[in-house]
């Protein structure tokens, strides 16, 4: 017999970094992959709209993918199948909502169709190859999240997606915490168990809390406008608003494009129940009276362009925000989101709104697990390998710590990269190779087509602006003669009205540059060109202490 | 007699708003001033480096001035000393310390010896012109803190600047509550009060309560290397290190310019209370073992180019990180510095350091007072008026709906704008005119020349690039003719050597919008240039959906 193979498994997403998540097992002739999500830009990448995986290591073993299976149909997870199947022909599975979910997606992209969607249940099992494959129910801030549990050739592998453990789940089972604890129990070789609130102690509250808080508020509001604004997929969270603008005899409106996506495929699924009647269209709100209406809308984080940015701001064509009205700020801020949010909660309350948010009341809770449902799930599953996933460093170095505290052998236990390739037997695993990771930049229509360069000018361009000089000169004879100009066009650099002076200053520079070339018989375009951008360089520095981009543009006449 | 003279109080910063705290009082022929601090940037403000107030009216009434106040030390509170003295000669008065820095600040600014610095003691009562003014003992994050109160003619007014109470401060004096009281007892017109943690439940716990966890840590880790980053200014901080560190036979080094400095001119002053031979240079580190060592650094903020920063990122010169390193970081994040502090968190980590934050053990606690500590000031001192101070509209509000809570009738509560000036009496108060408030942008030298002309061309640059058209015409009799180019130089917005499809199609664009010059016999140059400018920015979008500036320079050859 040949030497024995090994299972591979690695990440092209989701180690080192919150987002894009994306985890591939490769065993033999056979790839299947878990997840396939998108990244939000860091402050740095100027311009970028997404950032997603690195497919190239997929595109060179394109005959071995078997398959893709998401958890959850959150953007982290499921953001980046689009482009993923610009290349590939691979067939995805996934619950009920979680495809739901992708085929807006997919339409939106003009993508419908490409793909077969297999739509699989809770512990209904599947072969990718040699992969068995199965889904396990857990709760998380999205319905219809699962875990994967892969039996591979050489052992049991479970993946948990994002998880919380919800004994109280607003709809559906909570999570199947019998079925980690039978896997367990028969052996577990690898287990990939995310570490988002790893950093948190205790456990995170049930869904079913933030239920309560809303009945106090709606209680206590009987004659304002109530809004609630909290992330599109948390259809869960939607279903309490709606629970209790049924119970206080409210219409319900739905805000903002992603909402009323989400709304309907939630509620065309199944995963909302909405009595007769209660959805109303936006543009029948004004027939209500404010102690008659609930407003669903997006715009949670502070993003510019969702609805309560636009009503905060008196952007939005069809909702002014007015004195009295209740709005409920039902999520947590993204790290990095802090400020805009906190602008728009400005913004309301100077509109006279009341503005509800976390740590005034108990109005979000988080869908990740904390300590001790992570470690919950450890006492139950009891792997021989740990592989901590989806969190930055600071989270997985806890993540291992946590997991060594309850016994497991530190050696058994692996903080990774995305890239590197974990090589498992039976009995042993190890960090082997790497296959290329790293960040693709979508922009526009492009991906992949800004990189460094692209945003180390953007970068410069955005700190100190831009100067272009303009001359036309004659090179003859080892003659160095300006003909026209020097001309200046700024942008982003100084306002040019109240800044003639330096800007007139700048010109004789560049006159004094090509003159000393002249006298030096100098002719070479990039010899002349640099002299003007040290000299302009050098005099902009010490003038403003501003460091411009400076372009110059030369033209032989 | 004439009208009775009013009392006119409004700020130039820190209302609707975090930092660049600056209140004015005036009162017939005189203004006295609390505070002229700076506020960072905003993340639209691209490229600035500071924000401080607009000094219009103090220009206009420069005969009046007659000093400024400074409550405590920190930037948000001294920081535009050195821009306003480039206009002003006015005196300056404050506590022994914060002179100290703000005399620092003038040598870095070459301004030294220009205005009166005033040391003033908590108690001691001076005159500013009709004002009888008083510094009274407050604690805070940095030592030497107080508020203020004035004796008006028309009634007394209290100032906090930044306060917690702190019964057991590392140093000095506790807040003289009985001070307050005192005034409170008396009759206090109004009452301005910090709000920055007013939305926050409790009490905040004592500086002293940091230095129990420090010594739980020296504790453990007997034979790591430790090091602590923290505020410069934070100077009772930096006192519980020195104190651990001497109680275990560490030598302490200084790491970071702001460090350096702050330690300097607090030990001189008396306000550290380090042994001899404990201090010792960075050059020196290497003749000490770890267990030894402790390190002072800055760059608790992620700055990216504080020390500690440089040091996670392998660019410090002197010290590198290794296995072992306990790394305590003794701060929690402004917000909107979350996640540059995250990285450099998980850079130390990757390292091998163990880190210590926020959220793991209790190693900082906030300087501000939280609500029962608001509350506590205002039942001493039960103004007649309330201005809440130093915060968002959110926070304003909250203190206003906190003070009707404690009884204070709503219409004697004032939330203001920066600018909007509250005109009082000994019996009523009322918001009349506004005087010129407003950001000044400090951008390298240049202070005010960066508007929203500049700002609003670096966003655009930012975003999608540049692309600079160049071609050459000939434009006679009526022709508009091509003699050289279109040539495209664009940065930031493709990688150019991967788009040469790109780049030469959009050279046709330029053609052709030149040919269709030309055969309708345009000659007018603005004209020419904005039929390219839009020709290309319409292909670029269809094509990219990125929309770069477009700056089309064309010359007439």
């Amino acid at each position: 017999m040949a030497a024995k193979k090994k299972l591979k498994v690695f990440s092209l997403g989701g180690l080192d970094e919150i987002g894009k998540n994306m985890t591939v097992l490769e065993y033999g002739g056979d790839i299947m992959i878990i997840d396939c999500g998108v990244a939000f830009p860091q402050d740095d990448m100027l311009g970028i709209d997404l950032v997603i995986p690195d497919f190239t290591y997929l595109q060179k073993n394109k005959n071995k993918i078997r398959g893709i299976v998401l958890t959850h149909g959150h953007e982290d997870h499921i953001g980046s199948v689009p482009y993923f199947l610009r290349d590939f022909k691979t067939p995805i599975y996934g619950t009920r909502l979680t495809l739901g979910l992708v085929d807006n997606k997919l339409k939106e992209h003009n993508l419908s169709g490409v793909a077969e969607l297999h739509c699989v249940s809770p512990n209904q099992q599947f072969k990718l190859g040699c992969f068995n494959v199965e889904c396990i129910r857990t709760t998380h801030s999205i319905a219809d999240s699962v875990a994967i549990a892969v039996k591979t050739p050489i052992g049991t592998v479970i993946h948990t997606g994002d998880f919380k453990i919800d004994y109280t789940p607003i709809q559906g089972e909570p999570i199947d915490l019998r079925r980690f604890a039978q896997l367990g129990t028969e052996g577990v070789l690898l287990f990939m168990c995310e570490s988002t609130n790893v950093e948190q102690r205790g456990y995170t509250m049930s869904e079913r809390t933030v239920g309560v808080i809303f009945e106090d508020i709606f209680e206590q509001s009987p004659n304002q406008r109530i809004m609630v604004a909290t992330f599109s997929s948390n259809i869960h969270r939607i279903q309490q608003v709606i629970n209790s603008a049924v119970k206080h005899q409210r219409k319900v409106a739905i805000l903002g494009r992603s909402m009323v996506n989400a709304v309907a495929t939630a509620g065309e699924l199944g995963y909302l129940n909405i009595p007769d009647n209660v959805l109303i269209e936006v543009s029948e709100i004004k027939r209500y009276t404010d102690q008659e209406m609930v407003i669903i809308t997006t715009g949670s984080q502070g993003e510019p362009m969702a609805a309560l940015s636009r009503m905060a701001s008196s952007e939005h064509r069809q909702i002014e925000i007015k004195p009295g009205d209740k709005i409920i700020v039902s999520a947590s801020p993204i790290p990095g989101n802090e400020k805009t949010i906190s602008r728009v909660i400005n913004d309301l309350m100077r509109k006279g709104a009341e503005v509800v948010y976390e740590g005034l009341m108990d109005v979000h809770v988080s869908g990740h697990a904390k300590q001790e449902e992570i470690k919950l799930m450890h006492a139950l599953i009891q792997p021989k390998f740990l592989l901590p996933v989806h969190g930055e460093y600071r989270h997985l170095k806890q993540h291992r710590d946590l997991a060594i505290t309850m016994g497991m052998n530190k050696d058994n236990v692996f903080i990774m990269h995305n890239g590197e390739v974990l090589e498992l037997t039976a009995d042993s695993a190890r960090v082997s190779t790497t296959v290329p990771s790293g960040q693709v930049l979508v922009d526009g229509l492009g991906v992949g087509d800004v990189g460094n360069v692209v945003l180390r000018d953007r970068k410069h361009l955005a700190q100190d602006g831009l100067m272009v000089v303009v001359a036309g000169i004659c090179l003859d004879g080892g003659r160095c003669v300006i003909l026209s100009g020097p001309d200046i066009i700024s942008r982003g650099f100084v306002y040019v009205r109240e800044s003639e002076d330096l800007i007139e200053e700048a010109k004789k520079v560049v006159t004094e540059a090509l003159y000393t070339c002249d006298q030096k018989n100098i002719t070479e375009w990039n010899y002349i060109r640099n002299v003007i951008k040290e000299d302009l360089k050098n005099f902009l520095w010490q003038k403003t202490k501003r460091n411009p981009m400076i372009l110059p543009i030369i033209m032989e006449l």
